[in-house]
């Protein structure tokens, strides 16, 4: 059974976790600040540091959150009774209305930089895995005499792309009407991708 | 012939160019503050405003140069004698060491951002199509039956995929073995994506 300060932990988390959420989503990651965090919460300063190492451990909570929620939504958007060709391009279109509709959340999900000396954490990993399943799925049916290598090799090429053209296509980069536009990069690519 | 005023403002300009771009392509965009680059420049502060409107004109005359060594660089790297997807390929993993090598001036290339409100200048269009033209050649001759808009869709799609997972790549949110693996990737979206 959790002691009273256990419980008092746990709840503070909780708070935190759900005020730094809604900042983080509806205004961006640069808007996450301790003192207004804090305040938000109704704790000290001090305090986030006693159930946080640091706010980026706050952070990569929250983007944890915000990757299952991609992978559901992703799920839910997909062709299952497509070919494996509309499977993908279902999953491709889907990733783009969540980055469209989650901008700051979606953003806040790259803009933590990982560098050599963090490593990239287990939950980033395992929800990353859970989404390369997804996409990995339709492309072993499409190429079945694929290796396990090649098939991974060709879901993060997969992945990587669509990021792209979403990345460029929401910023306007490539195009001056980007989601139509974007949408049919994504169809192309993959429809031509796996095409025999 | 030039006024002795105009020939000052020109060096000027010359010398916040010179100035920006070191800074830019060494330390990043971030580190770009005026104060610093006025005292580099051997001017007054206020003496920048006089021949750029603001920060951002600067930076993007800037970007200018950086893109158009990029294209110098991926033209100069790509195989003109092997078959389009060589040349494909070879262009793909130019963009890839271009990044990889000049990494802050790279970034500063997208961290500029572009807002619907702040139209995207000509300069970028123009080499952005520059570019864009050096892909849709090799498509062109693979896919000698698809409409200019087909083929621009597809050229823009394909920038995008390997600006994606060159993007992830280097930030290692794909995998933990950046370079060999991202330019396995890159190879194996590329030729598939146009294999017969």
């Amino acid at each position: 059974m959790a002691t009273k300060t256990e419980q008092r932990r746990a709840d503070l988390r909780d708070r935190l976790i759900a005020s730094a959420e809604r900042t983080i989503t509806t205004e961006g990651l640069h808007a996450l600040k301790a003192r207004a965090l804090a305040q938000d919460a109704g704790c000290a300063v001090g305090a986030i540091y006693t159930v946080f190492d640091d706010l980026d451990q706050l952070v990569l909570t929250v983007n944890a959150r915000t990757f299952r929620r991609l992978g559901q939504f992703v799920q839910d958007r997909t062709a299952m009774d497509g070919t494996p060709q509309d499977r993908l391009v279902s999953m491709g279109t889907a990733y783009l209305h969540f980055a469209a509709t989650n901008q700051p959340g979606w953003r806040a999900l790259f803009d933590l930089s990982m560098t050599a000396d963090s490593p990239v954490p287990d939950w980033y990993l395992a929800e990353l895995g859970a989404l390369f399943a997804k996409i990995a799925d339709p492309l072993r049916d499409l190429f079945p005499d694929w290796s396990d290598a090649r098939i991974d090799l060709m879901t993060r090429a997969l992945f990587s792309s669509v990021h792209g053209m979403v990345l460029l296509g929401l910023e306007r980069r490539i195009s001056a009407v980007p989601m139509d536009h974007i949408e049919r990069m994504i169809a192309v690519l993959l429809r031509n991708v796996t095409s025999e």
